[in-house]
């Protein structure tokens, strides 16, 4: 049996070889170049081609390389047995804690305004905005909008959080589905870690915004397809919002027509919020691939109805 | 006896209206209109005109309103007498926390890079550099140095800290006034939180930037004056110094022709780490004041032989 590992625009020798590391015995194969496709086993995608999948008869569990799932659960040529889980590292957490920790600081101390400033030699001190009269609102409180809403607190910002079903979190006040326009009126720095599904595709939009606290700031890291873009626009326009950080888009790389670039109001990031380490990914793969072997119950197993 | 107001180029004002919040019973001057010079007892001062405390015959303290006492040490008009004290409230170092967080933050994450990409339309990914392996190193432990160094560890970073007498702090590496150079050789991110005295004027010159580790950055959130401006640009033209963040400049405002302005590698904000809040800032002055016509001991009394 082996292991293959496929991507599009995107190296995975440094994966490979982070594997081989931890066990030289595994038979790792990249794709296209796979010699024994009967062989293969368990897959690690990230934005595989549609029905790759097809070409492994006996796959039984496909991982993504990141903590989403969502190029993996609209594939229908992806048989329903075939297992799915996907990577959560302890950096993958630490770096969005650090992304949106960072983004939700510069935007109450005017870091970009500093900047746009000393390109023209301007010495224009602004007051911050008071960091403990802003709630920062997350939306996702799974595994990374938990630890995100933790460290937002332990650094002094207030801290709201809603997802589907209600989570109990120490000094967090948590929201459940029905209870979204509460979570929204309260919130100043809304963040957007949720999984992408059918429910939560374009929930970002103008009817959402109209619902936020003032003033109201927008920070997606979670996928492009979770906003409107023309309701961002308009809302930024009107001053529904002050400023959004963008990190994710609906389409990667962001073309350089797209009207999001030459926004004041808009920073952009090149979905650089949680970056995969090779090693620490590996070592989870690894641990993966030989349960499944064992016939042992998968981490970080994906529930295929939910969504994530 | 009144309680008088000395700054130039600031509106004291809202300091004036929030003291007399406290209590209305308060003789509050603003410098230079003072009906009565020989009551003022009391003065609070920012960039006052030198000789300017002469005026007052019966001044017993003067509190700067902010954590320095640089402006005030030198001024040899002063009596030997007159006791100086200074403004240490909560929000000061929790913005000087916020402030150096936030700068070694987006050192990190090269957020300045991807400002400038934006205004080109680029999607350009950079690693992050690896936080737990950045070394951020304090010099000046008193209580903002302090303050800021268990804000950076509980946000994952490794911290060293130097002051003239050792600090004991859990977690935390620090080193005395004889072991500048292990302190430096330790260090990737420089954090001059430091007093101004005459052993501390200049301290960040080429022979320091030498001894750095690599990478190496700097963070200035002191005084101007502990920099020496062209060793600096030199240690970034040889790469001594990736990236400097400075808060502080010897002229404030920075003067429009000033070199520091065009350099990518320097990153300008206009002395916003920290800014006094009136309310908080009030509170303070008035319970020294009557702390002083009580006899009593003054809280945040500088020591004027040591400097701070």
């Amino acid at each position: 049996m082996s292991l293959l590992l496929v991507a599009q625009n995107r190296d995975m020798k440094p994966f490979r070889d982070e594997i081989l590391e931890i066990d030289s015995n595994i038979d790792v194969e990249i794709w296209p170049a796979v010699s024994k496709p009967e062989r293969v086993q368990f897959a690690v995608a990230w934005n595989h081609p549609k029905q790759v999948f097809r070409q492994y008869p006996n796959l039984k569990a496909i991982s993504s390389l990141g903590a989403g799932v969502d190029h993996l659960i609209p594939d229908e040529s992806i048989p329903q047995q075939v297992r799915l889980t996907r990577v959560v590292v302890p950096s993958l957490k630490e770096q969005m804690c650090d992304f949106v920790l960072t983004s939700a600081l510069n935007l109450i101390r005017n870091t970009q305004a500093y900047h746009t400033q000393q390109q023209r030699a301007d010495w224009i001190p602004h007051q911050h905005l008071p960091k403990e009269e802003m709630t920062v609102g997350i939306m996702g409180m799974g595994e990374l909008g938990s630890a995100v809403a933790s460290r937002l607190q332990v650094n002094g910002f207030r801290v709201c959080g809603w997802s589907r079903s209600k989570k109990e979190i120490d000094g967090i006040d948590t929201y459940d589905n029905g209870q979204l326009d509460d979570f929204l009126n309260k919130t100043h720095i809304l963040v957007c870690l949720l999984p992408l599904t059918s429910q939560t595709d374009g929930i970002l939009d103008l009817d959402l915004f109209k619902k936020l606290g003032k003033p109201a700031f927008l920070i997606n890291a979670a996928r492009g397809e979770h906003l409107v873009e023309e309701d961002l626009i308009y809302a930024l326009d009107t001053g529904l919002i002050n400023h959004a950080v963008l990190d994710v888009f609906t389409e990667e790389p962001l073309p350089g027509s797209h009207p999001f670039w030459g926004r004041k109001k808009i920073t952009i990031t090149p979905h650089i919020a949680s970056l995969t380490d090779p090693k620490e990914a590996a070592s989870l793969i690894v641990e993966n691939y030989k349960r499944l072997l064992s016939g042992m119950e998968l981490l970080h197993e994906v529930d295929r109805e939910r969504g994530y």
